[in-house]
């Protein structure tokens, strides 16, 4: 990483080699102010998810931001991520017993502030024992399932679920986690706020039985980047695991928001890829060098943001290479000739790279490792 | 690596930390001697492509089975397979200069054998001059385009182009590439063998036409598995730039063969994922953990192959979920259960992984690192 930086340093962004992430910092920094200000304006607090960014650095930012701890999807992401110091970090997948006892056990002991859900009786029985033989505490979310059926415990099987893991050794029951990623992307705004807030709603009660039950209840965990400005409106909710908004990805932008019916600008696209043009002996397009593993396909296709000398389309053409077309003459275009584009779907794109090239005022001021990335398991 | 090695050597393929790759190296050595043997008996060579298993492991056991070399979309993957020792690279797609100089005469420099294609007089010039200065010499095909559109030049201006090039100092013009992409996966084996043919003896003509014009013409490169047995009836053609081969996945495995209009059974499917269940509160699905960042979502879907005491079919459910649905009971299911896996798409899969675990007799018996992973540029 050291030998990258000291390489790129300085160098205009459009000089860069092909394809490589961009990340314009300045609008990384404002997104990162933006949602930590409305969160903390609507009293909530911000436990931001790292599966977006992957990378610790940014992780880092966020909770000097103001953030109270970081989500990871993955054990392997909350490895890396305490392996660089971050403390707080909630698993919002849960993470299987017997399969992972040594990582997950090794993970408890060199991280004390580490959080983990639980949606079964089997898992907390097992995790309750593990902690037991070591002699350790670990505290533990309710896993509650929103309707989206991944992940939880069904709000009609919480209360009893919740009582059976408050007996339990070991395990300390802090409250819940509550995500409906079905809601995210709904188009309409107001459809997304009112489906958001049925689901929500419907979990704040499971909360509240759960907290006449005894349960601490000080976290109450949820929503996302497409309800962040909805589910605080959910009295009870605690803490808010937005991801997207550091980056803004295509597919976020083409939803309606609060502001405006038809997009969604509140946080600009932070997060943009360099693809350069490697063929040109076709009318009305040319091959550039990002396919499918360099962008992932997935959410609509990359949006072109440079050159803006007219209009460009993307679209895909196969495992190495991306076809942009155009109307009209080949013009300057030629071998080299850079483009800069807005991923479809930043979370899985950002998986694809080992390192981020930060960008102020077009040059390259740092690379940020994404050393997260990879960590599925 | 050592240390990933030594931790599972032995281990039951079933219990290993998911998600994970697997390689039946028995699988795969049968695909690596029945494309070599099927090639050699149509007095062909084989340069298979790397830029499928992204493994110089798997690279070198290629050519010790008996390929003439190999093939890497880019330049980074080829940086890669020349600093563990592999020669006789060709780099399938333009490199293009000024862009990637400092590294491109690097490699040339290390890699005496290395080749590269060029389809543009731009890009041929700036090569033989840069090769000029450093008083390098360089084996150059012109890369011509069979109807896919995507790199090469047309067939109509080639031999105008490779006139060009055989004057230009430092390169030496050995031959053509001509790939279908294309046609590849036409599921109609008789309508794919027609177009292919077509599209292939054009590309034999331009090829002829240079020969006479001058060009050595030693090397005339093509061809994919889903056309492995039809382009070998190119009677120019010199080489096949087979890659899928190695894996065969699902989306091979559903186009019709010369053995069977519905399948193309001829290799056996040698890559797998494993993943787990995550969780099981639902009726008639199971979470399991693989979802978009350990399976590339596209061509299809993965089909499940263990277990197999009923039908399982998978969906995809988000970023790190997948939903692998059953009719009937829950039985034996359970957190941590596993599921075998064939990908539905094996190129971007494998890029989304840092080994492959191997297997013999459903033990592991060694790790390979997945070495050219994310050397998109």
């Amino acid at each position: 990483m050291e030998n990258v930086r000291d390489n790129v340093t300085g160098r205009h962004k459009y000089e860069l080699d092909t394809p490589c992430l961009l990340i314009d910092v300045g609008r990384l920094r404002k997104n990162l102010h933006t949602m930590q200000k409305s969160v903390t304006l609507s009293d909530k607090k911000l436990r931001p998810h790292a599966k977006t960014h992957k990378c610790s650095v940014i992780a880092r930012m966020q909770i000097e931001t103001g953030a109270v701890g970081v989500c990871t999807a993955k054990l392997g992401e909350a490895e890396v991520l305490a392996e660089r110091g971050i403390e707080h970090i909630l698993i919002t997948g849960p993470v299987v017993l017997p399969l992972k006892a040594d990582r997950l056990l090794g993970l408890i002991e060199r991280c004390g502030s580490l959080m983990l859900v639980l949606d079964s009786r089997e898992q907390a029985l097992l995790l309750s024992e593990y902690c037991g033989e070591r002699d350790m505490r670990v505290d533990v979310l309710l896993d509650v399932d929103p309707g989206l059926g991944r992940t939880g415990v069904s709000a009609s099987k919480a209360l009893e679920l919740g009582r059976f893991i408050m007996e339990l050794p070991n395990l300390h029951v802090r409250g819940i986690q509550a995500y409906a990623g079905q809601v995210q992307h709904i188009a309409s705004y107001e459809e997304r706020r009112k489906k958001s807030l049925e689901n929500m709603q419907r979990a704040q009660e499971t909360f509240r039985s759960l907290c006449d039950a005894g349960m601490d209840g000080d976290i109450f965990t949820g929503a996302g980047t497409g309800t962040f400005d909805i589910d605080t409106q959910v009295e009870d909710l605690t803490d808010l695991q937005v991801g997207s908004y550091v980056f803004m990805d295509a597919e976020y932008r083409n939803i309606g928001s609060a502001l405006d019916p038809r997009s969604f600008t509140l946080f600009e696209p932070a997060l943009t890829i360099l693809t350069s043009v490697v063929s040109c002996n076709q009318q009305g397009f040319v091959t550039v060098d990002a396919g499918l593993k360099s962008m992932y396909r997935d959410g609509g296709k990359p949006m072109v943001s440079y050159p803006a000398d007219r209009e460009y389309s993307f679209d895909w053409f196969g495992d190495e290479y991306g076809k942009i077309s155009f109307s009209g003459k080949m013009g300057t275009l030629k071998q080299g000739s850079v483009f800069e584009l807005i991923v479809s779907h930043c979370d899985p794109t950002v998986n694809l790279f080992d390192h981020f090239y930060v960008i102020e005022d077009d040059r390259v001021v740092d690379v940020w490792p994404i050393d997260l990335r990879g960590k599925s398991a």
